[in-house]
């Protein structure tokens, strides 16, 4: 800077320290690419969806949205069912800004947030940035939750990605109600079900029996409307009482709140996407396989798979793809994963043409 | 909670112990009422604001924004002048989501955060739920800031509101410039601007010579866009850089940033519905003196009027006004504003029925 002072002396020592989490490679307006490096859905939202949203395009829009969305979570609680009433239900500007306001309404500054590794790369961020200790143990070799590790952290919060990115793998039920149960004195356990429509189940079940359980959810994967910015919340009311102190006025604007209501009022539409979508993970799992990748089952809109031993490395496989126009993603800051890639579902064209730029790949190599 | 645990185990006491903040009342879906009481811009969006958000509803929703929003904080820099650059501008999720970014980019626990009174409620509750202490000062009789009794808090971050809400005045800018000087060895000094486009002069000349100054600006009061929660904030980028860690990555969605872009490059259009509103205020203004309410000139898209002696009071007068279908805003917790009316500026039509609205309730009472 160019004067006798500096930024150093205003800002907090926690952030001034952190890099700051990097998000997935956004391509420039225009540019030409398969995207398959940041999970979104490969398929837009229905009709509907972008009629309501056309529809909220108004003169009103000079007025303040409602501010907590009551009639959106109104209709999901009575699309979702389980017995969810409104009261359950908080809304963010995306589910990153759920995790945030659960940071902000749980942690003081130096308390324990707890994960499992791999995972969500942004927690760790957003524990810094609230003044928190973030630690985390190795998931179990099987993909189980290591109860016995997590509980010997003393964590204030729990975060629990189901399924889990970027392995893609679900942890059983039972065993994340036996986690709650486990911290019920001292602890709320996060069930972050961002990607959860692709899988077999789902947490809303347990709600009844554990109030310091929380679901957070996201429009941006099974809902198509990552542009949007839409989170939803599932727990028990006193804690949504407590999360609304901490929840921006107005976090959703309008045109978000009108998208959430007509996907919840038109849920029907995203059944045959979301089929679409979990045949074409089990496609590309297969022909990933042939071609020697090692590829677990996943339960998500992407694919975690290792490369195949002996030929390029986990760089160089994100290099050659990104030169043959095709975005994937790979985390090589995080050693275990060096050797891994991230791959998003995209339509079945693009994964077509994902093959054919393995197999060039394998033959220049 | 029908469990042996509670949600006091879990939650911060700080959040435990917040009321939370309260928003001015939102009419529900469909109820006619003259909305006078969140500083709303009574007149739509332009039209080309409007097509530019259609074009927006497109199936690349499914895909997330542009993380920062590059494409308009250029269209920003561009069009305010002043040597901005787009290395100094961040966006927010409204105003509001800039003020909590600053809160927790520059406040540890127990800092303190000063502000003079009255001013926005809002700060206090963001501070509290940073875990900041909120300390404020009076402004002097004449609207002065009191520097000295500002600097004798020893603040981390100083609010400084102008217009001020709700009393509409201005300090003057010479006095702003003297508060970063006086300070700028230990705090940063926050103008918030959210109604800086219905005054004569604004801060942005200031920010070359003061790395500690931030501004912030709205696009819910004189751009017509409270419903999609657009915040637009100014800095040196240095700070710019630590902000952006603690912003949410993708923290404004596609279709209020291409609103944004949008109300930028048709910057123009909004000339005419800014000066009929400030015709307005003059008109508001000295009808209500006509009527015995005392009135001091204000730079915001609202005034602050004292109720006539020796009728009803404050809440009287909400209520009063209430029954007859007019939202006004009445601030009856704050002791020094107990009979005090904050009146937003509505149409010609609005601010006519709410003049025959008080001729009947004073013939009344």
């Amino acid at each position: 800077m160019d004067h006798d002072m500096s930024v150093q002396q205003w800002v907090r020592p926690e952030i001034l320290a952190m890099a700051g989490y990097t998000p997935g490679e956004q391509p420039k307006p225009g540019e030409q690419v398969i995207k398959l490096n940041t999970n979104e859905n490969p398929y837009g939202p229905p009709e509907a969806v972008k009629q309501a949203m056309h529809a909220a395009i108004h003169d009103n829009l000079r007025r303040y949205p409602s501010p907590d969305g009551y009639g959106v979570r109104e209709a999901a609680a009575r699309v979702l069912g389980h017995g969810l009433t409104p009261e359950q239900i908080i809304l963010g500007n995306g589910s990153d800004d759920l995790l945030t306001m659960l940071l902000r309404t749980f942690i003081d500054p130096g308390q324990v947030v707890a994960s499992m590794e791999p995972t969500y790369t942004l927690y760790e961020a957003l524990v810094t940035i609230q003044g928190g200790c973030y630690r985390s143990v190795p998931w179990q070799p099987d993909g189980g939750l290591p109860l016995e590790g997590l509980v010997a952290l003393q964590p204030k919060l729990i975060f629990v990605t189901r399924p889990n990115a970027p392995t893609g793998h679900v942890v059983p039920l039972e065993q994340v109600a036996a986690l709650c149960q486990a911290v019920a004195q001292s602890a709320v356990v996060v069930l972050d079900e961002a990607y959860g429509d692709f899988a077999e189940d789902h947490g809303l079940p347990l709600l009844a029996a554990h109030p310091n359980l929380i679901i957070t959810r996201s429009a941006s994967k099974s809902l198509s409307l990552a542009g949007m910015r839409i989170g939803i919340g599932f727990m028990h009311a006193d804690v949504a009482l407590q999360m609304h102190k901490v929840r921006d006025s107005y976090n959703v604007d309008r045109v978000a709140q009108a998208a959430l209501l007509a996907a919840y009022e038109n849920w029907s539409d995203y059944a045959p996407l979301i089929a679409r979508i979990k045949q074409q993970r089990q496609w590309t799992t297969t022909q990933l396989r042939k071609r020697g990748f090692e590829v677990k089952d996943s339960y998500g809109n992407f694919v975690l798979a290792r490369v195949p031993q002996g030929g390029l490395d986990g760089l160089q496989w994100l290099e050659s793809l990104k030169k043959r126009g095709i975005l994937i993603r790979y985390f090589g800051s995080i050693p275990q994963l060096s050797e891994f890639l991230r791959i998003t579902i995209g339509t079945e064209e693009e994964m077509a043409l994902l093959m054919t730029a393995i197999d060039e790949i394998m033959k220049v190599a």
